[in-house]
């Protein structure tokens, strides 16, 4: 490697706060050497984001920042994990300093807030492609996972669904919005909050749980596999933010909330003797249908008859 | 993400042999699921592949399966730790089947051998670029870092040295071979042997030690830096394959030992008191040179005369 792979991560991206005590050896060395706490299990995801593909080109550099740790902190939340470390190998085409400097502050402004320290790292010349590791804290078997779903489960949502695919629609500029509503929606896009907080809250309360970052129906249909269950899912309950109402029909805000990406939202079933304590979640979350014994997704309107999937051209979907 | 990519992690990548025990969750949830033992610490690295940079374009994709692993057990090598998982971040232009079962199998095949297992990975579509991350276990305080030569020890490589940097030179038409030597010197290109059990069998008698994948003055260099010692090397003592012999003259076979990469061999320092350890090493080392106070690299000849760096051209790496 040249020598200026060494001296770029050791000025953007080595010896930056936050310093863990768990963290025996970071940046520097052939490995970085972690201290696991007894009694807890070592939750990692990698998570890849490649220009044009997770990103629209002339995304800022500190929104890639911030997104590429954020991906993987979601995937953290969705386990009930605790964040700790996290890893970066970075492909880049030129070494264009102002294009670092923002991307360093985009990422370090997010692992600072969850005490995410970077420990390890490789540069190369290359494609613009960004892989990042995240490894985080779950105490032994109580990770959540995919499949503990049940018939009777309830079907929740944290937050909004559909801004960011809209987001991406309006910097495409295949759909238009408003000043205020299009500024919401990319930053939605941007910069994703990874849901840490709500995840842990969730370790003794949901049944299951998972991030969405492909679309509800998706990530959805990834419990239901997992958990060998099906579900009902009321539409009109879907919520959206006053920027997606705004800016499409009700249609087409059911199509965005159901397929579209990239949110970042967590979805979890929680049994019906354990809804009460999701009054405690630090975030307001929206019930939005049923696990049930039969398998496969369906879809009721707001007068409890099936809404026609095929109208919005989404009907591939269930297979 | 689309649904082809979930597949194709299904059937190129998940579920593969060897099962361990301290995997609790494998490829199929937003994380893995780890357990570290007791008593150890959790060494990782994470390296990229990008063809044209790391592998000649044309490489089979079994070659860049190994190598896609092997850059990383030889970090875990180089600071004695025992390798247990990876993770695999895949970015392809097209699903290629006959490449992704060429890749798969090059990885196994050394996954096997080493008992590692695939805990996780994202496959994305976009320009070839591979990482992975590797997670090895060693015992607490007892790495082998790059801190740790003192003036007095000897400086000791595994294998030959510039095997691989010639390899690429033939495969790029800058040099020419005979057959039987551009085979060998090919392989060693294509299939580096990450040097496990030596690392292991290093924990006790190494004071330093680095995997040589820049070339050793830039990799020895880094051991002198953290160490903040010097060195001199015997240039006549590198040892280099009947190969290299066969294929350069001895002033560039010295150029090659000292500045190619991609031998993944090991380089490191031991106090004299414990130079008769290195007898039980699973292979053979070779001793060529010693650490010294004054800070730099000093090279010697034959008779014990300074070698002219400037000669071949390198001088820009003394820096």
């Amino acid at each position: 490697m040249p020598l200026t792979e060494f001296n770029l991560i050791e000025r953007y991206f080595a010896h930056k706060d936050p310093r863990r005590d768990d963290v025996v050896m970071g940046v520097g060395d052939d490995c970085a050497l972690l201290k696991v706490p007894a009694g807890f299990e070592l939750a990692v995801s990698i998570d890849t984001l490649v220009e044009g593909v997770h990103f629209p080109e002339g995304t800022s550099p500190e929104a890639i920042g911030h997104k590429s740790l954020a991906v993987g902190l979601s995937d953290l939340a969705a386990m009930g994990a605790t964040p700790a470390w996290a890893t970066l190998s970075l492909s880049i085409p030129e070494i264009d300093e102002p294009w670092l400097q923002g991307f360093s502050s985009g990422l370090f402004a997010l692992a600072k807030k969850y005490q995410v320290q970077l420990v390890g790292g490789d540069t190369v010349r290359g494609p613009l492609v960004i892989s990042m590791q995240v490894h985080g804290f779950v105490p032994e078997d109580r990770a959540l996972c995919r499949s503990g779903a049940k018939p009777g489960d309830g079907i929740y949502v944290i937050g909004t669904l559909g801004d960011a695919g809209l987001g991406l629609r309006v910097v495409q500029g295949k759909s238009s919005a408003n000043k205020n509503d299009a500024d919401y929606l990319r930053k939605r896009l941007d910069y994703p909050s990874p849901r840490i907080e709500t995840g842990l809250s969730l370790r003794n309360t949901a049944s299951a749980c998972i991030d969405i970052s492909d679309g509800l129906a998706a990530d959805l249909g990834h419990i239901l596999k997992a958990s060998g269950v099906g579900a009902t899912l009321q539409v009109d309950q879907f919520p959206v933010s006053d920027s997606l109402r705004n800016t499409v029909s009700l249609d087409e805000s059911i199509r965005l909330a159901l397929t579209a990406g990239d949110d970042y939202e967590l979805c979890f079933t929680v049994p019906m003797e354990r809804e009460a304590a999701l009054e405690e979640l630090p975030v307001s979350c929206t019930r939005i249908g049923s696990i049930e014994a039969q398998s496969d997704l369906r879809l009721l309107d707001a007068n409890n008859l099936p809404y026609p999937m095929e109208r919005n051209g989404f009907d591939h979907f269930r297979k």
